[in-house]
């Protein structure tokens, strides 16, 4: 039995959609770092420095969500979220570093900085961020071209990988007008059944 | 045949070790972006925001360092950089992932901040970014415990995508003295012959 450890509210929230969408049986157990349960000795255990999520697949222990769901996205192959064809996997692979490196630190970084009080936010580092979301976006936003999702017309886990650092930016009321097609796409991802369970999810964490 | 495009003065370098490790035939093409290579038309229409390297493996085409070291894992496994055992297979991504979000973003930021004159140096970045690698560093060290390389003893994707960012770490002359093991790793690495092959074409481009 899989078991995933780390509250909704938080980056654990992908490994769950990825769960949802290959309809693999798990356990959740919410470990929330609001009320400190990832300082807890049997939590620190899995994962020293307390990040969350965890995966538990039988002795195999795994840390990183992106790391997470490629492993679970290559352990269940052959499936619908990682293409057995070569050059659609080896897409899937771009977009997911893509999400994780080009996008991911700067728009997790204007969450963090927009969350503090106006006059305390880093107002160089949010400007360069900027410059930074921008280009990533357009990257996205050419490459989305005509199609519904990002590899190959159908929902793979690059998308899946995506969505998670644009919804910071959706998060910090971020101006999306200029990128049509990433918006299209982020509503279609947020209309499938698994990521609608992750949202009520999230809501009652 | 593969072709790697990119200069070895650049992150291209983590790829064309890659191939090295796994002694594949392929065909280096110098794209720098030095020289603005990487804005010719041709360039562009592989990697549309001139981002290199970029790998041609016959009709696939795959840019970001990062997935292109985890796309050649994968297409030769098994081999020796991508553990059979999914376990291990398992810890190579969560390693390579760490390197991707723990370690890089921080180490690069302070590569670019350093090369700059130093009262243009971004100070409140420089501090939050070595609170970072601290972080990082000593996730890396209690892991190397008293194993020669990161994952199961011996060397695999996680070593080589883990040795760049650290590499900036030490072309800014970061003091590594508090983290023994991982100067003791990085010199093994460092000492590969295929690492030394690389470095040549560093040297040379």
């Amino acid at each position: 039995m899989l078991e995933l450890l780390g509250t909704a509210a938080s980056r654990t929230a992908r490994v769950l959609w990825t769960l949802e969408e290959l309809g693999r049986d798990y356990r959740h157990t919410s470990i929330d770092h609001r009320r400190g349960e990832n300082r807890d000795a049997g939590f620190l255990s899995l994962s020293p420095t307390g990040q969350i999520p965890v995966l538990k697949d039988g002795d195999t222990i795994v840390r990183q969500s992106l790391a997470i769901n490629l492993h679970l996205a290559f352990d269940s192959a052959p499936n619908d979220l990682l293409p057995a064809d070569a050059t659609m996997r080896a897409a899937a692979l771009e977009w997911s570093l893509w999400a994780a490196t080009e996008m991911e630190p700067h728009s997790f970084f204007r969450l963090t900085e927009k969350a503090k009080p106006e006059d305390e936010q880093d107002r160089a580092g949010l400007m360069r961020a900027d410059v930074a979301i921008r280009k990533a976006l357009d990257c996205l936003e050419n490459s989305l071209g005509d199609g519904d999702y990002i590899v190959g017309g159908r929902f793979t886990i690059a998308d899946l990988n995506a969505v998670g650092p644009i919804e910071y930016l959706q998060r910090t009321a971020y101006p999306l007008e200029a990128w049509p097609r990433i918006r299209a796409w982020l509503a279609r991802c947020q209309e499938r059944p698994a990521y609608k369970r992750v949202l009520a999810m999230k809501a009652a964490a």
